[in-house]
């Protein structure tokens, strides 16, 4: 017997019939003989039904009433799914946020799980319960309600599973698991067996959407197995977890990409000490996050650098950098738009010298040239020419054998709540 | 200053108009100096639409898991309530039953309240808020969620306005008031300006569905003063308190029916001690309600006596009845259906004899026989055909000086959570 904690995104209890479904695969992992506990989002589309109501009301309204008015949503989807399974037979007890022991810290909308006491999950489970809780809520320490914000479910499974010491945390979604790039982009995509928490952070972080890189986050701190799979097929899923057994040859596990990349570049800078510490303290001071920096060689005791920012952070970033200009003397400052970051993923190429080189390779067959480069451990980013992406991700999946013959389904958009 | 519960129910509540034009009319009451405490209903069909998904999921859902669906509905009201009240410049909070402290027995679907610990909705109002509460609900001690049953959230405010030593209870509905009769009957039937707890109590038990009885059981054992009032117009409401002061002529206040009326007769009955306890201790036993029994005389040894129930109920009554013939021999049993009660209440009656006789006077002038009498010392019911049932209601109207010349407009149906 193992302890299970499933998750079910929106679109997984979207409507009645799909709520059944889920229920039945509840109960079929109980007739297994394992206990379970499962963490459920909003149905469908109950979420933006809400927002759409409080905003014809309220165009700006506080952040403490939206938790009030969002909590609602998993309220309701974890009753009816504890109805569903009820009519199957077996006993079934939803708990709110608060009620499963999620204490969070006193903000609204984006709140952090403090501490969490599940004895009442623990002791539902004891009396052969199924346990469903509403994911993405908590309470505070003074009884008021927040909510995690996004992310906020799959947080709330990983967390629990922590919690309770769980076997497995088990994500269903409405793919079949982590693939090794975008199936939208390259069709013969493999579905990952493993992956490390390192790897799925960067693909998380990079735009595969499956799963929150807080969830990922709190699945490393904790050392929870997460297994990400379908609740629309029985096939296996991807199995995030510390170590993986490095299967033969695989050095990079997936191909990544950022669409949402803008440059910004400065030229015929002062080089002086402190320029950068100037200008990255003033991006930081406006709340703007700086992904790539580049600093190239200096000429006649001028510098150029660039970095890059998100496309709705761009214009503010070049605002602040105008602003700089009486303090910090600069020639000239441009910024690109039509930019993606692609990146390649894999725990294999820390002991794998010369890969990035073959990225490089790869990306310059293609007559594409390479605007930025960033590097970490387990992995190497390059920023090119928007239109380039899908032909530079399906070059680098070939190169680096990541093809398979099978082509994969595509299901809907993900949910990320 | 003045400490106002404002109560407003589902329909007062129905879309996001009528959400705004609440939020106008709090704010308002402020204006006018007062502190405001609301208490709210679900939104119009909200509780409907929730009760039809769980009966696509089970038809027999579990009380507890009900509660759980059925309490979001107030608790989407009473945030969204809470957005358009900020939007008009005011701040308000809202709290869901549990924290505004309301303890209730662990019952599930019907609970009653056992204690209200108000320091959260003392606490916001002395911060200057306006406090918004959901009504109908709880929490039990072991902090399962609760729901308070029909006429809940009238109860919730009432309860409300005691804990918190309010000054005026308003009951905000979709008409002006209490009525001497139903205004659907009788187009001239007048607004009371004052009732008494009492009579009240009579009126609502009999069929004016504007406040539930359990509310005013609490307003009277409370001392709460309760104003009747419409959400749509600013007419002044019906005060109901404990003493009225006793208009000129006044004995009787309003004329009541019930149209959900049996009677079964039991002919020819051994004249034995006991008979009637044995009688009724089967149909109590039975969860059978029994409103008026008549015993008529005993000729040779034999009584005939008949009871009045609900016609939901008076099937399985005669079912008692007839299993008990082998322990209590009798010649016959039979029952009526087409039959509705018609009952004149007023505090008045005590100090004025003659009051009852003058209302056999009036209906027997109607050509209408009357089968059973029951007697209060505020109200005297009557139970005649059902066909003459308009006929009388208006007779005994006019007979007791409650015409008016105005003309009543009714609106939809109550809402009586």
């Amino acid at each position: 017997m193992s302890l299970y904690v499933m998750k079910f995104g929106g679109s997984s209890v979207g409507d009645i019939e799909r709520m059944q479904r889920v229920a039945r695969r509840i109960v079929e992992k109980q007739d297994e003989g394992h206990q379970c506990v499962v963490v459920v989002s909003a149905m469908g589309d109950t979420t933006d039904d809400l927002i759409d109501q409080a905003m014809l009301l309220n165009p700006n309204p506080p952040a403490r009433e939206m938790d009030m008015l969002m909590t609602t949503g998993e309220q309701i989807s974890m009753s009816l799914l504890s109805m569903a399974i009820h009519q199957l037979g077996r006993s079934a007890v939803s708990l709110t946020g608060w009620q499963a022991g999620f204490r969070t810290e006193p903000v609204h909308g984006r709140a952090r799980i403090m501490d969490i006491v599940p004895d009442r999950v623990n002791e539902a489970l004891q009396q052969g319960n199924i346990v469903i809780v509403a994911g993405f809520q908590g309470m505070t320490e003074e009884g008021e309600i927040t909510t995690l914000g996004r992310g906020g479910s799959d947080t709330t499974a990983v967390a629990l599973a922590a919690a309770i010491n769980a076997d497995v945390c088990e994500i269903y979604t409405d793919v079949d698991g982590i693939y090794s790039t975008d199936p939208r982009i390259v069709k013969c995509a493999r579905k990952l067996e493993e992956i490390s928490y390192d790897e799925m952070l960067e693909l998380a972080n990079l735009g595969a959407a499956v799963l929150h890189p807080r969830a990922v986050e709190y699945a490393k701190h904790h050392q929870v197995k997460l297994v990400v799979r379908s609740s629309f097929n029985y096939n296996e899923g991807t199995v995030v977890k510390e170590e993986t057994s490095m299967e033969q040859g695989v050095v990079v596990s997936g191909i990544a990409y950022d669409k949402n990349v803008a440059r910004i570049s400065i030229l015929g800078v002062e080089d002086v000490p402190g320029v950068l510490a100037t200008v990255f303290g003033a991006l930081a001071g406006a709340g703007i996050n700086v992904d790539i920096i580049v600093q190239s060689g200096v000429q006649d005791g001028k510098a150029d650098f660039s970095f890059t920012t998100s496309l709705s952070e761009s214009g503010q970033a070049l605002q602040v950098i105008k602003d700089l200009r009486s303090t910090l003397p600069y020639r000239e400052v441009t910024s690109e738009d039509n930019l993606v970051k692609v990146s390649i993923v894999g725990a294999g190429m820390i002991s794998h010298p010369g890969v990035a080189a073959e990225m490089f390779d790869v990306i310059s067959k293609q007559g594409v040239s390479i605007k930025m480069v960033s590097t970490s451990e387990i992995k190497t980013s390059c920023v090119i020419e928007g239109g380039n992406l899908e032909q530079v991700v399906r070059a680098l999946h070939t190169a680096y054998n990541l093809d398979t013959d099978a082509q994969v389904f595509v299901g809907g958009p993900q949910d990320r709540r």
